[in-house]
Formats: structure tokens, sequence, C-alpha cells
């Protein structure tokens, strides 16, 4: 997917923070230092209950071509500090030219339900490596994971609708749209209308015409006719250019003019005016017309609030176009995942865990080597428990600290459980196939029905419990008891 | 800058709607008549009153390179409508393969100051051409546009004080990443930390340690230690680790190691709690620890909002890193930009004015062969004229159309003239230079001076007066009524 699209390398697409420290522990001997670093976000995005995981496929085929070439080097060799001296010796800068990853990466599949906490990927490696890989890897999965729920919302105000993608000329720059337009597809959308994402990835693409084909005829009934003749197998008429009720009427003419040659008429779009009203009017004249099967097709600032308050206003709409809010997940653009430190090797080999505290007690980290079990039963996903591979799992009880409280919770002995993180890469190699687009699909699409509607729902949904291994647990509050009062532990 | 990063070709980045339009005119024997579209926004950004052009350089670019290969045609030649069969004849893809684009562009320079309604961009070429264009080019162009402005609203709160980017990690992708730390820069930041940008772009790069450096040594006064002793010419401390007043004095201590080996301190920076508070303590120990030229630089979740209440509150912040809220744009992440035709060539060589008429007046477009005429005083800009290039102009008098009115402005007799588009592409080739980003974002920086500070204030804006020539508005007036009452005109 990446060399695909990009010219590699693209190893200095990192933060220039990432190069001082990595030359930091270079200079100090600890290069090769073992760390374990996790990648999570804290809430789930649009003040909702879920996330759904998307981007890893970018990231593994990142890591697959990692490198600095020559004009990387002499470009690091040109910065200087505030003495004007060069930032970094010729020694680091060989190193650099010669590192090959031998990170192990393991992570959560793409179209993994996820939620706050969880580390979505843990990186393994030395500390040079882990640091450098930061930036990137946020990049490629905040976005992604950002807009794969944001699809994965809108599809569910849709209900049994498809839902089409087509933010590309309003996304944020061109793999902001070609990234969007397969993150969107993975959360469960069914088309693009970007034709280079339909290349790249085999995702199904929809497109008819514009307000700019009717006005370049004398007449709308015009364009439509002669579209209708030159494409008769892909008619949906963009009815609003003029006036939308004249305009549907012009498409049934068109559609007549289709059926006689044999043909039919996809449908109609709407993509102004009051959608409601017009889609009902658009309807009983579709109907009155001959036209019961043409679906109408809406556009026009659509997202997952508007499709919920049409639907609820009985709009006669089949297909949605969601373009700018989706592409740019227009109500949050950002998903504030972080990279954290959570273990470093000591010489006798043995793990140290790291805690980074803060006055937010959801931003203090969770220290050690972490994985994420999922407690499943029949009824669907029951809670998440992070523990430390390290520590092992003390029970089936997890502690989940709330914003005041912190509570106990048992999960269920018939459930089944299994580990969220999977190994991707081993030692810079990838492990394991890539998978299909549509396995991951599906996997979202699945893997929702499995979560508890009061915490797929838009507004204030009910949190999912993830907790963290009694074990666990006790370690991170002795850490932080020992960080806050140095004294403590003694 | 497209083909350092990307693979080309690139022109399946575009709606399939294009492409079936495309095949419309192309099977009505139309392909090649000549078509004029215009790119312009309605409303400028962030509710403000103006926005900085950004982008063309890489629009320009892609043009450059524009071509279908063979992969490209074979991947349309699979597509099928909704009776199974292709959608595209062989004739007509051969004819992509053979296309060579023919078009004129003529565009406002990167960095100008822009405002709604005005052409910023205009194609005039093939209409098949011209049609396919349109998704790329409102990609680059509407992305770029609107980071370039929020950089320069950043700024304009910032003072006199330098803007770093640090988005590079909740950034919309790998080039919502690169092209938002271009625009970041056009629209006047001094530094970024992306270290790809600044490699392609020369763009000034900035960054030292993270808390995971702190994080991976025993104590944060160690780590401070550490960094000195390895990069001693660029040290700025970060100090929110575990408690920020403590990690002020550990900085100082640190910094009076530096000051020992005959380096300076550039001084720290501040990631997290009351920013206002904690750089008023932090700047009072600095001072009392004999570090008065030590920098502090504070970052998270800044925006010109929160910068301007900052300083409001006395805050001692000399240096502000801004990450997410500028290269995501987070309070309005997409630029509305629209590309409408505005005239088709008649058989006998004339243009005939094409109008989309919309319930909203802002909606209803421009016809005609458009040019910006911009007036300028001593005192600054004081007003644009939008005219029909066949028309001419008619006076120095414009016609603004607001909400509700519509009112005369005449524009002083001693104000400098002069147009805004400017040719950067004829017949398919690209017109004269590149500009040097420098020459960009100065001339950002500059126009800027010459707004009314009325109309650069952040809550609700003067309006700068954008009208239409008195010829063109008449001709527009009268292709409205037309359309909306067929009858009117005979």
């Amino acid at each position: 997917m990446l060399k695909q699209l990009y010219q590699p390398p693209l190893a200095l697409l990192t933060d220039l923070y990432q190069l001082t420290m990595a030359y930091g522990y270079w200079k100090l001997g600890r290069a090769d230092q073992q760390a374990v670093f996790h990648l999570f976000f804290r809430k789930p995005p649009f003040k909702g209950g879920y996330a759904i995981s998307a981007g890893l496929q970018q990231a593994i085929d990142y890591l697959d071509v990692y490198r600095f070439d020559e004009s990387d080097i002499n470009y690091l060799a040109e910065l200087t500090g505030n003495d004007g001296q060069p930032l970094f010796e010729q020694g680091f800068l060989d190193a650099l030219h010669d590192l090959k990853l031998c990170v192990d990466v393991d992570a959560m599949p793409e179209g993994t339900v996820t939620f706050g906490q969880e580390p979505m990927l843990r990186v393994k490696g030395p500390i040079l490596q882990c640091q450098l890989l930061e930036t990137p890897l946020l990049n490629m999965i905040n976005f992604q994971t950002l807009v794969a729920t944001k699809a994965s919302r809108i599809r569910a105000a849709a209900g049994n609708d498809p839902v089409l993608e087509f933010g590309l000329r309003r996304a944020q720059g061109i793999d902001g749209a070609i990234s969007a337009s397969r993150a969107a597809y993975i959360g469960g959308c069914a088309a693009t209308s970007n034709v280079l994402a339909g290349k790249m990835f085999g995702i199904p693409v929809k497109g008819t015409h514009a307000h700019s084909w009717v006005m370049s005829f004398d007449s709308e009934l015009e364009s439509f006719e002669r579209y209708a003749e030159v494409m008769p197998n892909n008619c949906v008429f963009l009815v609003d250019t003029y006036d939308t009720i004249e305009g549907v009427r012009q498409a049934c003419q068109a559609g007549k003019l289709l059926r006689q040659r044999g043909h039919e008429m996809v449908g109609i779009r709407l993509d102004s005016g009051d959608l409601a009203y017009l889609s009902i009017e658009a309807r009983r004249i579709l109907d009155e017309e001959g036209f019961p099967n043409a679906t109408i097709v809406a556009s026009n600032d659509l997202d997952e609030h508007i499709i919920e308050n049409l639907k609820n206003q009985g709009a006669q709409i089949a297909v949605w176009g969601v373009g700018t809010k989706l592409a740019t997940a227009f109500d949050q653009p950002a998903l504030g995942g972080v990279y954290k430190l959570a273990a470093l090797q000591r010489e006798d080999g043995s793990w140290e865990p790291k805690v980074k505290l803060s006055e937010q007690a959801i931003k203090t980290s969770i220290p050690g080597i972490l994985q994420v079990r999922r407690y499943q039963s029949d009824q669907g996903l029951i809670g998440d428990m992070i523990y430390d591979e390290t520590l092992g799992i003390d029970s089936r009880e997890i502690i989940v600290d709330s914003k005041d409280t912190t509570r106990r919770k048992r999960l269920a002995n018939h459930a089944q459980a299994y580990d969220l993180l999977i190994p991707m890469m081993r030692n810079g190699v990838r492990v394991g196939e890539t998978e299909p687009l549509e396995t991951i699909r599906t996997r979202a699409i699945e893997q929702l029905q499995l979560v508890h509607p009061t915490i797929r729902r838009f507004m204030n949904p009910h949190e999912y419990p993830v907790g963290l291994d009694i074990s666990l647990h006790e370690v991170r509050d002795f850490m932080i008891q020992e960080k806050r009062d140095p004294q403590w532990g003694e």
C-alpha cells in the first residue's frame, strides 16, 4: 500500500526530537537497550464508546521499507545547534545509515473494536529504534482509526442502507483522502468516489455526474437525456441544479426514454435543500411515474447525527453519500493517540516497568509489557483485561479505574478469553500474511455486533469495562506512590 | 514537491463521476469543447475575515506529470454498470491513455491574502480535461489554504513570538502532515518538528527531547544532565514529566553544569498544567537562578484563542509549539472550496457564461471568464473587484451583495490596481519559475499587514469589500432571472 503511493525511504517522517533522543541514547551507549512502548488512545473519539482499529497495514509497510538513504544522512549532517555546530556526530549518522530495524511488533488486527487505555500496538526493541518509530506510527494509526470509527458510526445511523464515501475533494491532502477511503471502507462504507483508492484497495467505486454536467447543456432535461444515451447502465440523475422537484420530473422523463431502450434508471441524487421533505416528495413522484425501484441517494454535509435525524423524520433516502464530515472526521479531526515508554530492560536481562505521572489520573500511564485479554460470552463482549506478560494473570477479576472510583469486576467464568495483540513483526521482519481488506471490514462489522447497544449509542454511551489485572494494578499503584513520594517505597 | 514524495501517475486521484462525465463529453463529441472553471471558497474559514492561498505548487506539480498509465486504463476497463457491462468503451480508454493536458491555468500566487467568492484558480481548456482536474485541485488547494490560514491566525495571536508546528503525529495521514508543515510555514510558523518536511522544503526543524527520555533514566535530574552532556548545543528541557516546578529547578541545575562546560541552556518546555501560572513561576525561578535568557517554550493543545488568552493573563511564554489544532485545522478541518463551470465556448468561438442557481444567494455562482482586480492605497487594501475578462471593467465601482442588501462601493481613484490571477500554465505547460518558499511566506506576512486589523480580528471580523464589476453584475442578474423564469428574457 505504501510503496504503491510513496517514494521511500520515509525514515525522516518523524519529529526531530526522536532523532536527538536517538542520538543521546547512542552517545550514552544505550542505543541497543531493549525497551517496550505502547500505542493507545485514552478516550474513544466523538464522545463515543468505542473505536475501530485501522492503519496497521500501512504502518507495517512503513517498517518494512524503513531505512535512511544517503540524502537523508546528508540533510541531518547539515543541522546545527545554538552554537552553530552540527547537532549530530558522524558516527551516529553512520549508524543511522546502517540501521536495520530489529523490533518486535504486536498489534490488534485492523478492524478490531477497541476501547480507551488499551494498547493497540506494542513495539519492543532497541530504545533508539522504538523512539524513532513513535511519530510515524502515531500518524498512521491515529488517523485511520479515527476515520474507521467515524464510518462505523455513520453506518450504524444508516441502518441497512449503503453509505458511500465522497470525501476526496475536502480531505486533508492526497493520502488524507486515500487512507480515509480505506479506513472508511473498513468501518463499513459500501463504496468510495475515489478512483485511485478503488484501484489500490479494490474498494467498489461509485459516481455518475455533477451539476457541471447539467449546466453544460441548454436544459436540464437535455443533460439527463444525453447522459442516459451515453451511459445507460449508470444513471443516477442529480436533480437539484435548478429546481429539485422539477428536476425529479425531468429525471422521470429521461428514465422513460431509458426504459424504452431496455435500461433502467438507477435513481436520483439530492444534494441540497431540505432532504427530508424533498426525498419524500421525490419518492412520491418516482412511484407515481412508474419508478418504484429507483433509488434516492442523498448527500450534502451528512454525518451520523443528521442521518439519524433524517431517518426519524421518515426521509425516503436509500443511499447516503458522506464526504467532508467522514473523511476529515469533522467534529473531532484527530484521535489523541499516544505512544508511551512502559518498560526498559536492565543489564541483567530483567525488565523494569516505567510509569509517567500526571495530575490527571487518566493521563498516568500503565507500566509493563502489556497485553489485552478480551472476555466474550454468547451474549457478546464482557470486558477487557490489560495485563503484564511478565506478571501473568492473577484471576478473572479486573480493577476498573473510573474518574472518581475504583471498582472490581469479575469476568464470568464461562466466558471465552483471547488476547488481542498478535505478532506482526519479529526482529524487524513481517510475520504472517497481509490480510485482505474484506476480512478486515467483516471483522469490524461482526465485532461491533458483539458490543452492547448501550455502548454503541451516540449519546452518553455506557462505558465498556476495561480494567487492569490485579497484580498489574498493584504494581502500578506502588510505582505511582513511589514517584510521588520517593520515601514511600523504602 | 509531488514527485519527491509520490509515485506518479496519480491521474486516478479523482471522483469517479469526473470520469463518467468525461466519458459523456467524449461520446457526444464534446471532449474538446473549451470551458472555464473557477476554484473558490464562499466564506473564509474559522469564522475569520480572510484566507491565505496555498497548495498551488503541488497542484501545478500534479498537472505537470498528469497521465494515465497502462494499469490505470486496465483498472477502468474492469468497471461495470448496473447491467454488468463495462462502464467505458475502449475508444475512450485509448483517448485517456493518450491524453496530454493542454489547459491554461491562472491562479493567485501562494501566500496571497484572499477572500470569499474570489476565484483563486481558473482552468480553461477542453471540458473533458477541466472536469477530470476538479477533484485533485480541490483536494490540494482546499487543505493547504486552510492550514496556511490557521497558521497566520496563530502567528497573529503569538505576536512577535515564534510559533513551532508540531502536528505530525496527529495529522491526517503522511502528507496530511507534510503539506500541513509547508502550509503552516507559509502562514507564518517559524519551524516544524517534521524532519521530512524540513528536508523537502528547507523549513527550519526544531526538537529536543520527550517525556520518554526523562522516564528512561532513574531520575529527572540525571536525564537532564545526560542530555546536556550529549547535546550541549540544543538544550530545551521538558520539565513536566513528574512535577513541573521541581522540573524547572532541575533544569537550572543541568543548566549550571552546561554553563561550566561553556554552553548555554536554550530553555525549558512546559507541556501540561496551567500554562499561565507555571510559566510565570518558571520565569521567576529561571531568573533567580541566573538564566534570564532561557526561553520558555509551551505546548499542549494550543491554538490562536488559547494563545491570546494566555497572553492576556501575562503568561511568560516566548515560543509556542502548536500541533494538532494547527495541522488538522481542528475547529474547521475542511475548507469548503468548490470548482464551478462558468463559461463554455460556442461553435462560433464566442463564450457563453454559465450560472448555477441555489436557494441560498451565496451559493449562486458567478458566470464568465473571471479575473480579480485588487485596489490598494498607501493605507492598505481597499477592495477587490471580480470582473469578466470578456466584458472588461466598467468603472471603479463594485457591487457588493451581502446577505440581505446590495450596495455599491466606489474604489478610490488614487488607489493602484492589479490583477491577482497570474498565468501558471499555458497549453498544459508550466509558465515561469517555481517560487521559493521564503518568497511565498514573506508575501503572506506582508500582505496581511495591508489588511485592516478589523478584518483580521478573530471575533466577528469586519467584511472586506469584494464585489462585482457593474457589467458583470448586470449579466449575472439577467441570467439568474432568465433561469428562474425562462420567459423573462424574451
